[in-house]
């Protein structure tokens, strides 16, 4: 470590024993000697030292998530539960609990929760406020102190899963993540880093619109893509209630499959559309696939290829690559708790000091 | 200059005479004394020294232009002609004859010609080959050695238009610009620079879906926006035969301002769709609009913001800024002048070594 950095010997010994008292680093055993010298000790990300909470918020669910220093999912909470039924003041207060459940399954473990970061589907400005969240019926909602003492960052849950993307091994470096909930967002990466767009509400690809005289959407606006490919309209064009439902009528036989694969097929069909217009426009080569959608690839795959390969304009010679969420629909709330990890490893001294 | 930058007086009086020396600097009048010492000699860019020379192929031009290092237009040449009825080698033969009368103007002038570039409405590779011009036929097109001695960068004519606007005093940090001709090409500019994508073909929007049933389009798919919005389309709906004729039709009245003035209207509203699908995709706020549109923007602002307020997530409360490009139809040979100029500034070193 000396060598890689250009310190002297002893500034890393001191530093690493803050890391270690501040519960960063631990010691392992060390690796086997080579050459000369006191026998090098082994360090690691500490497993259980401070942890992320990751939230989310969405239109028929609440969830929470704890992940370690070192990256592992240590709890995960999922309350489904229409979230249109109640004001934001309810609903964020039952968030509030089942965060202080995931919070209280952290300390058991010998965990501390340094910070949490909340999901959510709409626009949210830089102060956290939920400026608009069409499908929650959210205007100008401020999350304010959900957890007491904690403090709660906000983002749009389609940047948060394009971060959980962006922090697995080897991620492609130009991407665009669409999470397919009863909205639908997109979560953009060029040149590696987020693209949060002017304000920060970038990717709001539910509302490109696929056909301009379509069905009115929830936005006031006609023919977005969340009017034929949106959790809602693919399992009424399906006749099931729910996504697995969804998935094992495609998968089984008779009339029900029949009418699941004509919904998927229409669906994929409309994002290949929109994923035409964003690799039209952006040139990235990757689109994936997340939220309800990571499990539904295998039937949405074959459509937004076809379509993408008739409209893309270079997909003759460089066909658009599909790919499912590494973290399925849990990468909002990874990537929220990853947010959290992140900051730590960022800035391991602002930890320490607030420890102290 | 040796207060800004660090360097000592000496340093500074050798570094600068051999930039007056190499043609980039010109001393000029002194400014008036403030404070004791030796009288300062004012600078400024050379007006007389190296230039750039900025090329343009389009379907129904070709055009060239001077620009010297202080960024004023010195010459522009632009032929009128349908490219697409010549085969690519006789087209850039063309193309280097008129190269060919821009430099000999320059040089009259005691200018030197120190490189130049060529815009192009298609897709290029870092090598300067036009992997696919749909709309002049063209595709794998080495433009190789069109000056003789002289370097010829190829770049796509969207993105230089871009970078044109980049060039001027002030201009937005993030931009879409849309350049319509018979093809609609976008450069994008986010974060003050322009974006070129993972290969390079960013900014196809000109085959961003508008309607997927729409008529079929040259580049083998359905209702993409150049069938609603591009040249072609918008005159045959006008029944004019060229850009000004109908800009004039608009203007006057009786039958063809009818016609010229819902034309507009159409095109204006597709644009406005395809406005809504960047907008909502990219947050940027401001849209400038080049090419033969840049003339036509008092008729195609309010269809444009129409059906752009009516379907961006965020308009009602932050309106889509639309701009006429400042270069107007030369914004893509004024960018490509300005790439040479840039290069120059960018590493005045490489330039006097070759002058030597």
């Amino acid at each position: 470590m000396a060598a890689a950095t250009g310190l002297t010997r002893a500034t890393v010994s001191a530093l690493v024993d803050d890391l270690v008292t501040g519960a960063l680093l631990t010691e392992v055993d060390p690796a086997p000697r080579s050459g000369a010298g006191r026998p090098a000790v082994g360090l690691t990300l500490a497993p259980d030292g401070p942890a992320g909470l990751g939230l989310e918020i969405n239109v028929d669910y609440r969830a929470a998530c704890v992940v370690d220093l070192a990256g592992a999912l240590r709890h995960r909470l999922v309350e489904a539960g229409d979230q249109r039924l109640t004001d934001p003041g309810t609903a964020l207060a039952a968030l509030g609990r089942l965060a202080a459940r995931a919070r209280a399954l952290a300390e058991a473990d010998g965990l501390t929760v340094a910070g949490a970061a909340l999901a959510v589907p709409g626009l949210v400005t830089a102060d956290g406020v939920v400026r608009i969240a069409p499908n929650l019926g959210w205007q100008d909602v401020a999350v304010g102190d959900l957890l007491g003492d904690l403090p709660v960052a906000v983002d749009n849950e389609a940047n948060l899963a394009a971060l959980s993307e962006l922090g697995t091994a080897d991620p492609p470096r130009d991407f665009v993540y669409i999470s397919g909930e009863i909205g639908i967002g997109a979560g953009i990466v060029l040149d590696g880093a987020l693209y949060r767009g002017t304000r920060g509400w970038s990717g709001e690809i539910g509302h490109i619109p696929i056909n301009p005289d379509g069905p009115a959407c929830r936005c006031g606006s006609r023919g977005c893509l969340e009017q034929y490919a949106g959790q809602e309209a693919v399992l009424r064009a399906a006749g099931v209630t729910g996504v697995e439902e969804l998935a094992r009528a495609a998968a089984g036989g008779g009339t029900a499959a029949l009418s699941a694969l004509s919904a998927l097929s229409a669906a994929g069909g409309a994002l290949g559309t929109a994923v035409a217009a964003v690799v039209n426009l952006l040139d990235v080569k990757t689109i994936v696939l997340g939220g309800s959608y990571a499990s539904l690839v295998p039937w949405l795959r074959e459509p937004i290829a076809a379509e993408a390969g008739r409209r893309v304009l270079t997909a003759a010679w460089s066909p658009v690559l599909l790919r499912a969420a590494t973290f399925g629909p849990d990468a909002a709330m990874r990537g929220a708790a990853g947010s959290v990890i992140r900051g730590l490893l960022d800035d391991p001294a602002a930890w320490l000091a607030r420890r102290q």
